[in-house]
């Protein structure tokens, strides 16, 4: 854990878990196990796939989690809460297993991304924190991966702690835009705590705090000779900004042997001005020099850029990306699925009037289909005991969209996608490097998930299967739930 | 400041103020004082007005700011910095003052709602995390009170930590929602360090971990036989949620003198299971057992529930709260409009292309217009040296979209909007209690703002005036900003 992660978040948690712990307690049940399922039901956007980011973090609380004397204290004055819960909450630790999808996996609706089996109660009082970390760090992580693939093997860094959601958004959120594919952020407190690259030069105010703006580029380059990025709007871009810039560097920087390294553009239209300065550097022979731009940017002002010709090397991205604008919610959810009752473990299931918000039911494997060109063609749910021959072959699936079809995998590669990640409350391993995250995303982009799947517009869907056995499981309990009123 | 704020969060300053202040620093400009104010361009949602919130954290952040030797350690491994810049970071501590509107004040675009007046490094170290706090709280501070106005009159409560982006979002939105008029939190942090009321009884969990929905609400009752509010759309809220807690109500509660203090309904058609639930409760005479609902509201679908008649009495509103889904982004920046130059105060104006993003240059004074029947009909921008008369009959002032007209204040009352909050870096006051805050935005609404300025559709505007003075000052600037470059 890192030093500003370490908080007692313990208190991270909805007052419910509480009442309902408080209860589990007083009947005696703090022993029963239970596991529950965290998946989403709806990529953001309209896209076809996520990017699971947060594990990390999760095991953090996990392994920190405990109530010390003055939490319990708060806990005692709401008059709730029994004293022989509160004694044993001040000696709580969290004692389950979590099974997990590995940070950066490309993820889908409605599969379980991470399963925490635990005492019911140990569930209950992690659930709102683990369902804070996961839902935001996947919604920056995807919202990230959106935007740099737009810039289509241009830069993009984070520009946006000043418009993230308080001070964790901005930190974690350069995490998850690490993993999703910026090359690095401002926030110099992100780049401290989780060694990504950090960057960053001038702001309007410095060019503003001198006679004249060539003063102020001046100064800078004289001060920064080998990573000078000078901003060039704070009066006019291209009857002010791009001359005094390339003044600069032809009077101050190359006479050291240095070169401009950039200038960014922040304001009017970005498509003309970056091809406009572009022809104005080069006839200065300062081809070398990047131009950087930002200003409101996401996936869509980015592509149109890029589609007009727009000579921008690096994008800086602000708003749009620390708060996903378009689309704010990461709606992760973390459902029952089964009880330990009488040494038997039982499935439980959610029914709804709404039929996408039925659960699928018990512990379960999940995995991905791989074609033989390599291509993941689509998820499979399986009952926890069951194994697909790795050919695929002789193993059957439903496509629970359509039940009556036979769905084969013959000629398909089948992986399991959750790992045992926590046993015990304790991380099985450490948990991987950031760049090992982001390396494993970019993997899978650019050799397993299709390229139609990538589209912005109208993607295409990934089918989530079932085997034969866990689909008849769910109808079956499906015909019961019924009953259970 | 609170046991969760204790963090160091100096380092949450984008790379670009260091870089700056670096420079100042070799440039012997340390102690040279610079002026800027945060303001925002337009409302969230279309609105006429915003509700400024964040102030107290802000103050703790600057009074708090200091950079440890892990924090100059990682500086000086970025390899930018001069070593005497360094040494003089490490003892570093905000020198500067503060005006600033008190928070939970009715706020409108372009007009400063808080000012720093600091050495110009001091300034820009605290700019990041100035602009993230402000932002976030105002954010939220401005959704909720949309939300509680939907709402008329009936209660509303943050249920949103799950879906917040990361703790903070969780615990200082809660913060701001409080200001906003939400009633209390589920946050369980959240009630523990601002003193919140914190409310929740269970989850679909709860329920699915009994052999029946009569059992598990029998046992939550016979647990908390004075406040349990049963979740009653785990099977069938008409059919099976509503009549078992009737029974429950009946069999288990009245017998001990109690009364089922409420039913929560978490999906379906809100509106209508609500009327039929009323019926159902009141059928049974439990006239006085409230209905809450929840499930992705907002003020448009309470607004609608309220016109169809639905029967609730309590709101909980998660996801689209505490992101302020429909519009995620209060755009709070924070721009320089003084530098002290041979001990006299210049004047910084920032023109720009778009009309909208041109800055209000120079130290200023803030009022707020009240007409004779005590409507805010009006802000005013003066010089810093400036005093309307309290009458305003001999005050001339411009509405800057209309310079050619004259405006007169005759008969207006004019107060004040920004006091000093802190000096050499120290608060100059306490800051308020929460309930105050509250208190003060429930007072401006219900008193000041003109409910015109409340619709939701098409508000009316609320013009900022400028004096005679102050707007001769700054069309001044505006010719002249072009012989800057």
């Amino acid at each position: 854990m890192t030093q500003f992660d370490a908080r007692n978040l313990s208190m991270v948690t909805d007052l419910y878990q509480m009442t309902m712990a408080n209860g589990y307690f007083a009947d005696g049940r703090q022993d029963d196990w239970a596991t529950f399922d965290v998946f989403f039901r709806k990529n953001p956007d309209g896209a076809a796939f996520s990017v699971f980011a947060g594990l990390e973090q999760v095991l953090d609380f996990l392994e920190g989690m405990h109530f010390d004397e003055r939490d319990v204290a708060y806990l005692r004055s709401l008059g709730l809460f029994d004293e022989r819960f509160l004694a044993w909450l001040g000696t709580f630790e969290f004692r389950g297993c979590v099974r997990a999808m590995p940070e950066g996996t490309v993820v889908y609706p409605n599969e379980p991304i991470l399963s925490v089996h635990a005492p019911l109660i140990d569930a209950q009082l992690a659930e709102t924190a683990i369902l804070a970390q996961v839902n935001h760090q996947s919604l920056v992580a995807t919202k990230a991966q959106r935007i740099v693939r737009a810039a289509a093997g241009r830069a993009v860094s984070d520009f946006g702690a000043r418009r993230a959601h308080n001070v964790d958004a901005a930190v974690y959120g350069a995490r998850a835009a690490y993993i999703g594919g910026v090359e690095g952020t401002a926030t110099v407190l992100a780049g401290q705590t989780f060694g990504l690259p950090v960057g960053g030069t001038m702001a309007h105010s410095w060019v503003m705090c001198f006679e004249s703006e060539y003063l102020a580029f001046r100064r800078f380059a004289e001060l920064y000779p080998d990573n000078a990025v000078l901003l060039v709007d704070t009066y006019d871009v291209l009857e002010s900004g791009v001359p005094n810039a390339i003044r600069v560097a032809k009077k101050v920087l190359e006479p050291r042997g240095a070169r401009l390294a950039g200038v960014r553009i922040d304001s009017g239209d970005l498509a003309r001005l970056s091809k406009e300065t572009r022809v104005l550097l080069d006839a200065a022979g300062l081809e070398d020099c990047r131009i950087v731009a930002s200003n409101s940017l996401d996936e869509f002002t980015i592509r149109s850029i890029v589609e007009q010709g727009g000579c921008i090397d690096a994008f800086g991205v602000g708003e749009r990306l620390i708060t996903a604008k378009s689309n704010p919610v990461f709606g992760a959810v973390y459902k029952l699925v089964a009880v330990n009752e009488d040494a038997a473990c039982r499935p439980k299931i959610k029914v709804s009037e709404t039929f996408d918000k039925i659960t699928n039911p018990g512990r379960k494997r999940v995995w991905r289909v791989n074609d033989a060109r390599g291509r993941a063609v689509a998820d499979l749910l399986t009952l926890a005991d069951e194994r697909p021959d790795r050919e695929g072959a002789r193993f059957s699936c439903v496509d629970p969209r359509k039940p009556w079809e036979r769905v084969s995998l013959a000629g398909c590669a089948v992986r399991e996608l959750q790992r045992t990640v926590m046993e015990q409350g304790r991380r099985v391993d450490p948990s991987p490097a950031l760049e090992d995250v982001r390396g494993y995303l970019m993997r899978q982009l650019a050799e397993e998930v299709a390229p139609e799947e990538q589209r912005f517009e109208n993607p295409q869907n990934h089918p989530l299967l079932m085997s034969r056995a866990y689909h008849a499981m769910k109808m079956g309990m499906l015909k019961d739930a019924c009953g259970l009123r």
